[in-house]
């Protein structure tokens, strides 16, 4: 998918601070975070959604994000962590690319707020520590 | 757990709007949705949150609820559905058994609102309607 922001990133024409990488799964940092440490995990294929992904392709993206979530709790510091699909642009879906959120959380948060970028540097930086800390 | 909700629902022990069940899985409705159709789907083994779970418990959890998104959506008539599974009090977990919430939104929703109770009759008629529409 050539207008596809997560295929580019996937096929490294645009530049992201990625977390994780197999041949199925990658997930890179928000460059919007919510939170330091909000992760977007996504499968390699194009599907625009939950519906269009087949079964096992769910079932392995999410023991991916379990994966993720505990190194994101870890290089955090906190268990508060909300794990969010949003399907639909009514849903809230913005990229047409199946992804699941991983947004470590802080009490009165609002998740649906608009968030600043973050700089290129904190994220590579937040992007290490988490890597650091997969099992 | 003598004292969770969640596990009263599973041991028939407190009544709820039953939309799925196997043996190690189940899915009945909020009684405070979000909207209609708000779906909560949880292991029927007792684990806290997603750090407790099992890699494997946890994939299998999500295959089920793809599964019921999907019938979710055919019953509810929308594709915009959110996914969500809090982790922890500050990320907004109040039922301390691990649970996954499929949420049909509607334009202009905000999620984390506070909800009205849902008569008992009319999650009733939204349980059998999903049911229906499960593949």
């Amino acid at each position: 998918m050539d207008d596809c922001v997560f295929c580019q990133i996937i096929q490294r024409k645009m530049p992201a601070s990625i977390v994780y990488e197999d041949s199925k799964v990658m997930a890179f940092l928000s460059h919007r975070p919510v939170n330091e440490g909000h992760t977007l995990v996504v499968p390699k294929k194009h599907y625009v959604d939950i519906y269009e992904a087949p079964e096992e392709e769910v079932a392995y993206l999410f023991t991916i994000v379990k994966k993720l979530t505990h190194a994101v709790r870890d290089a955090i510091g906190t268990s508060a962590i909300r794990i969010v699909q949003n399907n639909s642009k009514n849903a809230g879906q913005v990229v047409f690319h199946l992804h699941v959120h991983i947004i470590p959380m802080k009490e009165g948060n609002h998740i649906w707020r608009e968030n600043d970028f973050r700089s290129t540097e904190l994220l590579e930086k937040d992007a290490r520590e988490i890597r650091q800390k997969i099992k």
